[in-house]
């Protein structure tokens, strides 16, 4: 007799007729006159549940066998035999069925074989695991994961975690959370009445990172291909379906490097993250094809065998200009680009992922590198259809005395920045990279409409049960 | 002519004598009385540079390449070619040496290729991974971190990224970070004169999470098989070698397993992670064993091949009071082990890694499972000779009336506890799974004495400058 899981006993890892223990959670039970059931059980390694026939001559089959209901915790040991359910390909005749664990009071089990709205799942966001949705969610969000370190890895990139907790902020903009251990019912002031951060855990007021990209440059000029995957947090209202106040990041950096070798391999990546999920993760993709987003494979596919357009920001703005499309949003040289705009191009104009570069210097961020023209930076966006932009990056001004003006012209405070200079001085090399969101990653992939649906325990104002 | 890292080079990815180009930093340069410069360039791929023969024909021989120092950027392109220098495979019979960037004031550049203390390389974060040293610790961290992840996906895991902001704690205990957006020089206040967290960021005081253990248990009873890794925190006084105040930390949790399992998995997984760096890291770890820590590469190869011994508590207590040792702290059945202990426990007394089990409950939290004994729980710690306790676990308290009873007992606030009581109410199933801190792998695997030296950039109060 051998344990193994759901997905091993559907692949038959064990010849068929081989005697097997599978353990998970029941799905649903079915009672045939005929004086059997079948009980289908998920233990969350694959998609699918597996069929398990219980006869009426189990000893415990009229006290408990026909007693299961959704979420019920069972062992189930017998026979691996083929299927003759449809869409299935082993079923367990069993041999016994064990019942480890009831449903108290199974009318009120928040999770029945229905469909829940994702509104309520999001309150029972320990539950929800045991749907099919976020089983699927937390499979595929796991493969991506696991490719992203893979694709890095194979390339010869070393995975640095940076701080989390920082006293920069690397944007120079944006809401940071603050962390400290001073008892705020009894703040220390300072004699200026000032509360004196000096008396804080790190003995300087600390915040939580927005990024770190810029504590991984460092590691770039010494070890040339460098990647950040951990979290990031904006203290920015997140209580819409596109913002996260605490989400994963990951930002590869590489030496020796300029814009277009930071679009090649941003394509690369993408490409090769959503190949894994395709090959790896085809039976959760075929349920989400089916209930959530119909395109969840063929965007992945045609992803993949599209080659990125490259726009030059001068050139979108003047295409959008012509387009004849109405648009919320102003389209004017020296504007951000709006997801309506960002949709546009990749969308209606395009048809397949576009990296726009070569944004005006004053809409992007200090250590962009200034281009020959003095008014645009090496930066890029990639706009993927169907989402907009998905991955930003530029290559960085690796000039010391550039960079000073920049962050001088930004009015940004340039002891912050010391260290991040300094490594400029001693055999400073272009270098480049980009950053995106994981989460986005997962709402793309998946074909989610909020952000907080991508994220094991959704967090926003007014919800931090977690 | 094709560019290549330095460890392709070396490792003869290109023919000899075929046409190569290699970008890195220098970090010796020597010239010979035969009009000829030996130029060792690093890039980081690996644990060695490579040696770049530059011949005075170069054009920018005078100008340029007889003014290389530590830390300038390179680009060689030559020859690969077989060294006639001990200990290297392959050369450069360089055709051209581009400077891409130089050392400002070569004689403060704090990099020379000399031995730092320590405590320096830490002022200097940003540049230390260009020492030897840091080049190896981030390539053997990275080898560590690749590995768990391979470790547990190969074996069915899924990772589960639990959420960084909480307002639970989960061990009951341990000083956290707050974390707000509350502006501190007006702070909002409550009738009662207290702070209103109801109007911070989330509407409710916040924290940064201790431990995603009690999270990824909700996980664990819907897919099985899990695990985090990830970023936690601990606002202990710091300032030893041995804490940090943010550290990653593993944690796998197994469902339908006992404390037996559980042991299992964790000896399986110190062995899977030590062989991966003996296998991919050879470079680095031959460096540290000549200079940092002579065991580097036996110790590895004796865990590896030691079975673990099993000691209950209750009889580790019994064989430390009969050790005949004299310890600096007390050994009595309720108290709990010290370093000194475990140290002697599997250094002296096993001389291989033991995992002491079944410790007095009123010593260990809540959620452990309390044994039939009742005055023990299920916990077990993974003694390793050299550091002593590298991994703590535990079977999880899954009875819902006993986990309410210790609850109580604790004095913790239930209220806190509702979401994480609620999952056993449905189809609860024994389940087990351990902790360990990454930081703390990587210090015992490079024989490092101070755990700052194991994270990209060391924090502690007063040096939060990153």
């Amino acid at each position: 007799m051998t344990t193994i899981s759901v997905e091993q006993a559907l692949a038959g890892h064990v010849a068929e007729g081989g005697e097997v223990t599978v353990r998970g959670w029941v799905r649903t039970r079915r009672d045939s006159k005929a004086g059997l059931s079948f009980v289908n059980v998920s233990d969350g390694s694959c998609f699918a549940s597996i069929q398990v026939v219980a006869p009426a001559t189990l000893a415990n089959y009229e006290s408990e066998v026909k007693k299961l209901t959704a979420g019920c915790a069972v062992i189930a040991t017998g026979t691996l035999a083929p299927s003759q359910g449809q869409g299935q390909s082993f079923e367990i005749q069993a041999e016994s069925v064990e019942v480890v664990g009831w449903v108290e009071d199974p009318e009120t089990y928040p999770i029945q074989p229905k469909a829940h709205s994702l509104e309520f799942l999001r309150e029972v966001a320990h539950l929800r695991p045991r749907t099919n949705l976020f089983g699927a969610v937390t499979r595929i969000r796991h493969c991506l994961a696991m490719a992203v370190h893979r694709f890095f890895h194979e390339r010869g990139f070393y995975w640095i975690s940076t701080p989390i907790i920082t006293t920069s902020d690397a944007e120079g903009a944006g809401q940071m959370f603050r962390v400290s251990t001073l008892d705020v019912a009894n703040l220390p002031l300072g004699k200026d009445g000032a509360v004196d951060f000096g008396r804080d855990f790190f003995g300087k007021e600390t915040f939580l990172t927005v990024s770190g990209q810029l504590n991984v440059e460092a590691y770039c000029l010494a070890l040339s291909k460098v990647y950040t995957f951990g979290p990031t947090f904006r203290a920015e209202n997140s209580n819409t379906t596109r913002h996260l106040a605490e989400f994963w990041m990951i930002e590869p950096e590489i030496a020796f490097a300029d814009l277009n070798d930071d679009a090649r391999l941003a394509e690369d990546f993408l490409k090769y993250l959503f190949r894994a999920v395709l090959d790896e993760r085809g039976d959760d993709l075929a349920f989400l094809a089916e209930r959530v987003d119909k395109t969840a494979v063929s965007k992945l596919e045609a992803f993949i065998n599209s080659p990125f357009e490259r726009i030059d920001y001068t050139d979108a703005v003047a295409l959008l200009q012509k387009s004849g499309q109405k648009f919320d949003f102003p389209v004017e040289w020296g504007l951000d680009l709006q997801t309506e705009h960002e949709r546009w191009l990749t969308e209606q104009h395009v048809g397949r992922p576009v990296v726009v570069t070569n944004y005006p210097e004053q809409i992007k961020s200090f250590y962009m590198r200034l281009n020959d023209d003095g008014r645009t930076v090496a930066a890029m966006d990639v706009l993927a259809p169907g989402i907009g932009e998905i991955i930003g990056g530029s290559q960085r001004e690796e000039r010391l005395d550039i960079l000073d003006a920049r962050i001088a012209q930004f009015g940004l405070d340039a002891s912050h920045y010391q260290w991040y200079r300094d490594f400029r001085r001693y055999g400073t090399v272009p270098h480049a990279g980009f950053g995106l969101g994981f989460e986005r990653l997962v709402v793309y992939v998946c074909g989610l409409g909020n952000i907080r649906d991508a994220i094991p325990y959704p967090r926003a104002p007014g919800n931090a049960e977690f």
